[in-house]
């Protein structure tokens, strides 16, 4: 049963882009706060070593970043939990590191992230958006799951060339180097407060 | 020696469907909070790596959304511990998530979970309800062991053709696609104060 | 060199009933409370995985039902260490849960458990007591041992048909389905105060 | 080089008894209390599971009954350290757990362990001195290191009818059933304070 | 996809020199201060064990000579990460060691690392550079990458024979015997203040 | 590129002995305290368990002496890093225990180790120096690396049988049975303090 893509109703949830041996899909990529204790970052969802640090470069990011990601002086110093449902399927790589930090971002910020952009891209500690691959499989997937545009790591641009002309026109493709470019791409606008 | 449905005294119990090599059968899934210490989350009843996160995603989902599941401002800063017994009997999966969900809810609310429903469905950090499988064994198993009630995930719908006419109408079935649903169904009513 | 029956001099020990390859015999189970640190558990004994959880469960349903067992407001925000000698011989399964709760509510209470007296049992973190192996060999052993009283888990009381009669007579058996009810057979009353 | 008996200079040091492929020797249990940081042990000496649990219960034991073992309201809210050399030799088995039990009582009551006598036993939590093996050669070994005392648990009596009667002349040995016993005989008086 | 020379815009990134199967190449050191927690490090990108281990003695010589290296009397008690994409290509050994320092170092003083200098040798607790392997690969990748500059151990100069005549007059070389010798080549001057 | 005898600019090296496949060889261990933290010993150089426990005795020896071994009353509660070089060179084996000694004594105290002295020898917990294996050969490469006295065991006293008449003459040889007479050789004196 693969997922599609959904009205995203709070922050903390961002859609990545995966494959498998069956071809692309998308997946959704979870972020709690606890609401104290020591900081630190608890994982699930059967992520392999990789995937794993990839949460860690993500959070880490997101910590010492948070005032050039434009997050304002949120409060980091809390336990974080980033879950990658279902949780019995093994997962792995580097390239939901854009996903991750998307959905971490937004959970700072209280802004949520759009539910019809799908994204995938390794991420560096310093915020570099690395390339990653699958792109035409991954794109294909985005279509086909019903997402409006997709966030990829600039240095992929080549892979296009192997996505269908009508995949391409019906999805719109944002090129990244820098995980600022995703977030701004990314997270809606924060809530108007109420008057 | 299989379990059967029992009334339920306290808080902190919750009555599962498993599957296993000899049919679907009914387990219960047990909570208690340490009266002091650091915040966190000790398992207990051989669980395999796949259901232990899933005890840990549904601690952080209640820690992180307790407000929004009407649990009140209960304190969740302590350290928590699950049980699955039998103790000597390994177990595994995902789909004990909201039997794990519903009874670390009813202790942070002192909501006692109804002794006549049994549930299974996997957890998603943000509060999804995920399909399962075996679920024909299950309701057959709770039909058996003697439950009025069973809660499922939404998209299990499709599976329920494989439940024979006459259990159907003996066990009264709840189609979930979110835990709050799940928690409005299976806890009971917080006691009223002796005036 | 297998234990015999002892009078019990101080608060934290217990006699369990316990099944090896040679027959049954009774073990002591041994708990201490270190006089201060961060709240805990140690185990020796070499015990195995479903044995060192017993004692976790053991604890944890101590610490969080102090009240309901009676066993006045003590202070339970301490580390706690339960041993089972002999300390080379390898040592599994969940059936000591009973006595590891009883060594662990004396010590909390200060009440001695009654030398006299065996049990078997596997406890559930909400103080259910379910039924475990080897009741023929553990009576044996324990009547054997010297000892006048078990206590067994109710569910086992369709094993008792195998124990001879001589033995019956000699030993009376409680069959109890609570550790409350355990506790009150095996504790002793508290020491009268110094006047 | 095997090891012979020492004047002993200072608290935290005991004599035990060994077996090896190569028959019995002696060897030294050292312990020290570092200075400040969260109680807790640091165990070296290349020791097996089954002694380091050894040293694990003989702290535990030390540490809930200071008062009991007549070493005054001594600080034992520390770290302790204890190594047994040589460093590069495997060891194991429970039967240091008296010169473990020595060494830490000699270290937190600041008396020093008589260094002519040599001593092997199991220890339990609650104190109890239970028999080991190699009774023969350990006693031989102290004779030919030089030692003029042994301390065996009492169980063990029997095994002495294998000690030659010019050894058994030559050596006194103390049968002990608990360690109370042991340190009465291992301690040495405290130093007299200065006027 | 191999990386070149880049501007650096911030501290905390240094340009290493390392050697695969496929020949020589340049990486990226990062490090990031976390804002606040219990001083240690994390380290992702794979690492292997040796090169973890120089992270480590990295951290802990800028910590322990902070002041000797010039950096003031920067914060240093905070907790760190230290990554080295790509994120999913394993990396060992300790030729990092001079780029990891600098890395921290930078971070540290708040002066960025000169994006057109690479580096490579192992450190040491005291600052020591030691000699590495591949020396000849390393400066044609640097010179291939387009990097004006390379820090390499002084023990390492008889390999530079090997090193092509034009490579070496493209490349500036610096050997060093000391840390703060490459720190100071290879940080960045601080920033003016504005007036 | 074996290592060879250096001027020690400042405290918290020391030069130690040992022996590799290829014959005797110097080494340099290292150590650092950290700025803040709790207290603590990380362990670098790819060391084997058994040498790993050499510098944890040699800590806690130091910090439960400081008194004893004449560095007045230094502040010991701190973390400390100790690394052998090269790093990815693995090691092991109890001999380098007096020079990790030295090496901390000599860090904790400001006093710097000679250069000119090396130094091999297990060290237990209360300070007695160990006899140890390979001394021919760790004499011999004590001298070739210019070093001008060495520091061995009492108890490898016979081992010098095995050394050349010529060597003997070079080197001048130390023989202790306590780490506190190691140290008085090895450690200088204090700086003066500038008037
Ligand atoms: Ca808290
Ligand atoms: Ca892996
Ligand atoms: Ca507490
Ligand atoms: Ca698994
Ligand atoms: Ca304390
Ligand atoms: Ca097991
Ligand atoms: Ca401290
Ligand atoms: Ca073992
Ligand atoms: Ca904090
Ligand atoms: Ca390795
Ligand atoms: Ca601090
Ligand atoms: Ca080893």
């Amino acid at each position: 049963q693969r997922e599609t893509a959904v009205e995203i109703d709070e922050p903390g949830v961002a859609t990545g882009l995966a494959v498998t041996g069956a071809g692309g899909e998308i997946l959704f990529v979870e972020a709690a706060a606890l609401p104290d204790g020591e900081s630190g970052l608890q994982i699930t969802g059967q992520l392999g070593d990789v995937m794993r640090e990839s949460a860690q470069i993500a959070l880490a990011h997101v910590r010492s970043h948070a005032g050039g990601l434009g997050l304002g002086d949120a409060v980091t110093d809390r336990p974080y939990h980033v879950h990658v449902p279902a949780g019995a399927t093994p997962k792995d790589g580097p390239s939901a590191g854009v996903a991750m930090t998307a959905t971490l971002a937004s959970l700072v910020s209280g802004r949520r992230v759009r539910g019809d952009v799908g994204m995938t891209g390794e991420i560096t500690l310093q915020g570099k958006v690395l390339p990653v691959g699958g792109i035409t499989a991954k794109v294909l997937a985005a279509h086909r799951a019903g997402l409006a545009e997709v966030i990829l790591p600039g240095r992929n641009a080549p892979d296009l060339d192997e996505v269908p002309d009508e995949v391409r026109e019906a999805v719109q493709i944002h090129l990244v180097d820098r995980i600022e470019d995703a977030l701004a791409i990314a997270l809606e606008a924060p809530e108007a407060l109420a008057a």
